[in-house]
């Protein structure tokens, strides 16, 4: 599409509109469409996300050729980018979604109240969910897929610079669904890069119910400020991981290194290191060692700085900072109170973890730690939805309204009450 | 309190701020606090509205006693007044919650995936609720006493002409949580007929987590368009009853009789009766002969208005119209099909019934009516969360995000993912 002059509101408002009434008429044969359908359906995308793979990666040697003109940072690039073992990847995220449980008409409960009758409370899809995301083609696909697979229509607004590439993808689903029986608007592209198309989507009630952020902070902090409708999003993930005087030192050093630096850019990427006093003389400074040696710039309290010269001070600020890099903060806390009283006043409420072998202590940990996932004895970076068995996530919410944590097909639900009677009138 | 002159916006956002300072600090140990604490606040508080009886029928004679001086209407003020048996009722309700059971700590799921984690999805509080509500007394309670069931705080900020009855009620719950040992402040009022107060609750996002509104149309939707935080709000309820050919006509006159006039006002009440066009001679006639006996009006489509002459025209806007009175919409349509044709282009999304013999068609209609509340031989009526065996309930939501119909005590929580391991990393 080229463009040649910016939309107008009202422009963007019409064309969101006609999005929203096709996703509508849409949902209503999703919602209804069979398991086996929807199986098939995903399984028929996959397929064809295979069958196009030299397509794909013509389409996106285009799209990065472009954003490298516009001067887009490596990191950014290489999320863009895709080659033939991440295209099978994302045909196997489909795949794997495709074979999950379906989540519509599960019976979450069933009881019969004094009067007699019988209710079920029974999954059914959310509606018209809206996504907007950077430059990841793989988000194009998880999203798609995992809304069909909840019997929802997607409304999918990629970033920009992934426009061909991502249209491609959103053929794939397409043409998928249709060769299944389902709607080929099951998932819909906003088909324009002009940014008024997002002021619309997040004006946008009665058209989409629900809109998903997946992004950075600026993309999600603008959604919850400017949206009409309900959000899964999420802001920041400030994980803590610590290490109690009863934590086995091996374990503790292979969690800690795991916990940082396996990706340092991801949600779950723990940011602060917490040790316990008691642990001081035997636990911090191979923990140190073991990050500095991992490469790893350590900044830290005063003990730190005295357990290793390496260790730069840390200050204020860095207790609050995500910092997505090879960088992490490290502090010496009183047991798990001290631990739990710095998470409680610098954390984020996305994941934290304890190390011991302490288990009256970890079960104080899981209880008393407010947030989405808190672990016992394991890395922060499982916090992902594949890991959990999801198939995809959507995103991971730091919300605590509707979904939190991880966000895969079983989230993108809403329920009903089906009541059933023998003629009954209230009294 | 005296108002001499009104708030200012930053006065009132100091005020809310405070109150949710207060609220943030008594949800910590609400959330940690057994379930026999809680159960024995809430029969604590049961117990004072008892032993307040007096006094709270002074209170509310002072409140009744200034809002008819303000001209308020007859259904308002019976809204309004306590009398014994309304405030053995609010006690009642009280105690009904205290013996559920507990939602927090309730193990939705537990499972392991491939990574060998054990993964618990475990009940956790919302935070600090706020409620705006019109001035039913027993809100109040109801609200009060569901929030601190499921470890929230509550903001209640109740219509100002119950003012002081609700203050009195307000002061019993706390005074009953004290005695158990929780804190005073799960449940604080908004200290101010000011209605500055509403708009800084809406604008305070970090003070409180969601909004409740329970009222009529215009508070609600006020709260939808202003809030900063997620809302648990209902709109309509435009309640659809359809009788199949296949209906008992004993059964039908009996329920179609209850869900028009059992009580009108409720939002469970039925506002249209469709009827299967292959019983148009033999249940229309009883059916519109049921209801004028009863007191109701009837307005309906030709073939009506032919089998009886009392029946007035329908017109367009009446298929669209909660009444809330004695008043229905009666129309033909054919088949089920037809009725779940009118219901999806007219209804709300609240509760519609069926009434037929035929098991297949009664499965049709509750698979696909997308309603929060489908029932199948009972009365609309019955949607109400004490009918639902939640012992009360703060709402019942349209929406679709969250929380769908009745929400009681269970509905006013979130999740938290519990991961045990045994020294994981993440490959």
């Amino acid at each position: 599409m080229t463009e040649i002059t910016p939309m107008t509101e009202a422009e963007a408002d019409a064309l969101i509109a006609g999005i929203g009434q096709r996703a509508r008429a849409a949902t209503l044969a999703l919602g209804q469409a069979s398991a086996a359908r929807k199986t098939q359906g995903l399984h028929e995308a996959a397929e064809r996300v295979r069958s196009a793979a030299n397509a794909l990666l013509d389409a996106n040697a285009n799209d990065c050729v472009r954003a490298e003109a516009n001067g887009i940072s490596a990191a950014f690039l290489d999320r863009l980018r895709l080659n033939p073992a991440r295209i099978e990847g994302i045909a196997n995220g489909l795949d794997t979604v495709a074979d999950r449980p379906d989540p519509i008409g599960a019976v979450d409960q069933n009881w019969t109240p004094a009067n007699g009758l019988n209710i079920s409370r029974v999954r059914v899809p959310l509606g018209v969910i809206g996504v907007i995301y950077e430059s990841r083609p793989n988000v194009t696909a998880d999203a798609g897929g995992l809304c069909v697979k909840a019997g929802n229509a997607a409304v999918l607004r990629g970033g920009s610079d992934s426009f061909e590439s991502s249209g491609l993808l959103i053929e794939c689903l397409r043409d998928g669904f249709a060769a299944a029986g389902l709607p080929r608007d099951g998932v819909q592209r906003v088909p324009t890069k002009d940014r008024a198309a997002v002021g619309a989507m997040l004006r946008g009630r009665g058209a989409i119910d629900v809109i998903v952020p997946r992004g950075g902070a600026g993309l999600t902090e603008r959604v919850f400020n400017e949206a009409r409708m309900p959000v899964i999003g999420h802001l920041e993930g400030l994980c803590h991981l610590y290490v109690d005087a009863a934590a086995n030192l091996d374990m503790a050093r292979a969690i800690t290194v795991n916990a940082k630096m396996r990706r340092t850019g991801i949600c779950g990427a723990a940011e602060t290191l917490l040790v316990d006093r008691r642990a001081a003389n035997t636990h911090l400074l191979p923990l140190i060692d073991a990050l500095i040696a991992a490469g790893c710039a350590v900044r830290g309290d005063e003990i730190c700085q005295a357990a290793d010269a390496r260790v730069a001070p840390a200050v204020e600020s860095d207790w609050r900072t995500e910092y997505l890099d090879a960088i992490i903060s490290v502090r010496i806390v009183d047991g798990v109170d001290g631990a739990m009283a710095h998470i409680n006043e610098y954390g984020s409420h996305h994941t934290d973890a304890i190390i011991t072998d302490d288990a009256a202590i970890a079960a104080r940990f899981l209880a008393e730690v407010d947030s989405a996932i808190v672990l016992h004895n394991a890395s922060t970076q499982f916090a992902d939805g594949g890991e959990f068995g999801f198939g995809a996530e959507i995103g991971i919410s730091t919300d605590r309204f509707h979904a939190r944590g991880p966000v895969g097909a079983d989230q993108l639900t809403s329920y009903k009450y089906v009541v059933r009677g023998h003629g009954e009138t209230r009294p």
